[in-house]
């Protein structure tokens, strides 16, 4: 699986509010899939955000490795997927949740009392099809 | 997360031909996405099918856990996942492949060539969101 830096026309359709899908395991090794938001970043990472009381974020503090496949909102036979792991941080200010909000629906974040986490992925390889 | 049986109103999701991403684990733990056709089985199942030649094969075979999540087409908000564990069976007569590509393209699989490989994925727990 070829690694970063991921080429222009791959970064093209990352960087638009695509639907997305991730994966965590699970400590037992199964592998929990959930649609997502998700941001490029120009640093080359991918922004996640969780509300701090979903599961999932416990499986990554055992198992940092994430997986997020990006469809092509026009296309869905056309994917990019980003392999790596993830740092998590409390996102105490909504700032990382407001970008991802207005990334998808032009608004800002409304729930200002949910504990919400980041999870910054490291992206480690990618892989793509249909281009 | 709940068990099946699944309720007729994801069942119905299911069974269209929707845009899925499945996940399998890689040995040394990292999940690893990517858009897939999927069908739904009345008996309960979920049928994949892979080019033999597929990476991820090997990791069933050491992992056979699974997670596919399946996006609505017509609002990707609504989204049900299915996870389990699979078994894999040669589909020495692109028996199972056609039945995919009739389900997506309304043709039957044109590359009678090569190798494919069924992975059949027994669902023992499902989670849904946006209904």
């Amino acid at each position: 699986m070829p690694e970063p830096p991921i080429p222009a026309q791959f970064i093209e359709v990352l960087k638009r509010p695509n639907p997305a899908v991730m994966a965590t395991v699970r400590p037992d090794g199964t592998p929990v899939t959930v649609a997502t938001w998700y941001l490029w970043d120009d640093s080359g990472r991918v922004l996640l955000n969780l509300d701090a009381s979903r599961r999932r974020l416990s499986y990554m503090r055992v198992n940092p490795r994430v997986s997020v496949t990006v469809l092509d909102g026009d296309n869905w036979y056309r994917h990019v997927s980003v392999l790596g792991s993830v740092t998590l941080v409390d996102d105490t200010d909504y700032q990382d949740v407001d970008l991802l909000t207005r990334h998808y629906t032009g608004g800002a974040w409304t729930d200002r009392t949910q504990h919400r986490v980041s999870a910054w992925l490291d992206v480690d390889s990618y892989h793509t099809w249909g281009f």
